[in-house]
């Protein structure tokens, strides 16, 4: 990383936050309601923007209930417009992405200037455009592996799993290493009880993720199917492991795209381990039958992140001229499902 | 088309047929149950292979409920066994493919020696599988474009179509031009009112046919959907487009392996027309709403004919080291699916 350290993150590295930092979060549901009230019982001051569940929580407040021990927020600082809330420091994107196209009016009242918006969404390429919004140096990104549900208005079961993987964010995903700021959100979050792994590469450790999301996420919606159903059919788990190499080559071509595009040399270790795949199998051979969030989001009738997890990764893989079939094939089979499902519900509405 | 004709036509070109030819039908369903019938009808002596409709098709006959006209056959020649059947000049399989396992008991008492099996069923290379018990003379291959039902014991509908298309069979499926027995057999079916097109290329033929199985009878099952509401949905045109697109590389592919496997030189007129992938596009655009026969039997909890119509096509193509990434990961999905329908229906059955 020496090379690309000397070039890219020169001015980066000293990205800082104001020593006591206050939060936003935006989308206070099973994830942004979780980190928000564990942040807040840590001693952060917290502000949640909500909606449909406005007025429940600003009586009754949050309750969580989780694995670690069940608590309760009587008071927290909810908010039903961002223009009424007070500028932050560190704005949470805990929306699902299929709500993005508010961003452009939900971020700018409430991001200081010095600030930064951490983006806690799933899929690619989201940073980019929130980088169009706030600009390019007050954008982070974090990656939940986060299993919480929403049980009713401010209510929330945190079932499993907790960690972040945080990651800074430049221009073209040139690679950041390990900033400040991430420090101090880190020591924010730990202090809170979450674990926190820091990425020197935001890009990379976004495809990682997909390493698992894109097969499994996209293939539980088509085949109606729990991620033990899958792994105990030798089809499915030869599809999976295809779809695993698709995404570790779209990795690769399109960090070589974003070096490219950042001017700086090629080198390996924007790339993912082959063996990586085969650690990801075993690991859903082991997991308890699990249905992804994505089925979850199919079965309920929302709409579901196809463009964040499979059209953004098509389309950053498509740019550096590599063409995935098979998570194309995926993209445009969920395209249709999707489609259906909510005009369903449209129907059944009426 | 004149090279091959003299290097492998000349045995084949001669191979006929007694001029008063008998029928044995196995299968006698939507499909063998009314050719069969109209070929009883036009003065063919036939004979019927029937399982559980054994009773009533003995006593009460065949009834064909037909675009064409109505008719019923009060008296059948039904059998309970293929050893208890004449041998017979042509024998047509039509059987689903799901029960080919059962060729070699069924295949060796009905056959003449000097007889030919005309595989009757959708997919690929099911008459290498044939000649392997009968012998590489003893086969052609018939594509069937019929829309037909069994609405109850001996009751058939016929609601649309019913031209066939006929091939005959060489080993390597080397390609036999128009020999005399189809002409022979042809003549036959004329005579019951059924069109026939004569195949110089039974491989060519049955790949063409597949342009259209392999993306709308895979997909129909897969996304649950008519053939409107696929057409309908631009992300799922594109798809079937690019998985015909596989199917004409792989028709090409292996008609040059066949080519090489049989001695013969290459040639261009073993592939398929680019224009008829547009053709086929419009077709189904202007077609009826219409359930295919694979989701008909995924509906109704019946083993899918997976392996003929991907399955083996598969298989070809890679034989000519040709991946078809699409269509495997359709194979792969409706394995999945095919299995899963089944252990419903055993589960049920408890």
């Amino acid at each position: 990383m020496s090379s690309l350290r000397s070039i890219s993150e020169l001015s980066i590295a000293d990205r800082t936050l104001p020593p006591s930092r206050t939060y936003a979060v935006l989308g206070t549901g099973a994830l942004g309601g979780f980190y928000g009230a564990r942040l807040q019982q840590a001693g952060c001051e917290v502000h949640f923007l909500l909606h449909r569940d406005y007025d429940y929580v600003r009586q009754h407040g949050l309750v969580i209930k989780s694995i670690d021990g069940d608590f309760v927020l009587p008071q927290v600082h909810a908010h039903q417009a961002a223009h009424q809330m007070p500028p932050c420091d560190v704005v949470l994107v805990a929306l699902k992405t299929t709500q993005n196209h508010l961003l452009p009016d939900l971020l700018p009242p409430v991001l200081k200037p010095n600030g930064v918006v951490l983006v806690l969404q799933n899929g690619l390429d989201i940073e980019t455009a929130v980088a169009e919004i706030v600009g390019a140096d007050r954008v982070m990104g974090g990656l939940c592996f986060l299993c919480s549900n929403k049980t009713a208005p401010g209510q929330i079961h945190h079932l499993d799993y907790k960690q972040i993987t945080l990651g800074d964010y430049a221009l073209h995903y040139a690679p950041c290493g390990v900033t400040k700021r991430m420090q101090q959100i880190a020591a924010d979050f730990e202090q809170a009880g979450i674990p926190i792994e820091l990425s020197a590469d935001l890009l990379l450790a976004r495809w990682k993720k997909l390493v698992w999301n894109i097969p499994f996420n996209g293939l539980s919606v088509v085949l109606n199917a729990t991620t033990q159903q899958m792994m105990a059919d030798e089809s499915i788990r030869s599809l999976a492991e295809q779809l695993m190499q698709e995404v570790v080559a779209g990795a690769a071509a399109s960090g070589a795209w974003a070096n490219s595009q950042a001017g700086i040399p090629q080198s390996d270790d924007r790339q993912i381990s082959p063996t990586f795949i085969q650690t990801m199998l075993d690991y859903t051979t082991k997991m308890k039958p699990y249905r992804t969030s994505m089925k979850i989001d199919y079965d309920e009738q929302r709409p579901l992140e196809v463009e964040a997890i499979f059209g953004n990764p098509l389309r950053m893989a498509m740019q550096a001229k590599l063409q995935l079939p098979r998570i194309q094939m995926l993209y445009q089979q969920l395209q249709f499902l999707d489609r259906q499902n909510r005009s369903q519900q449209q129907g059944a509405s009426h």
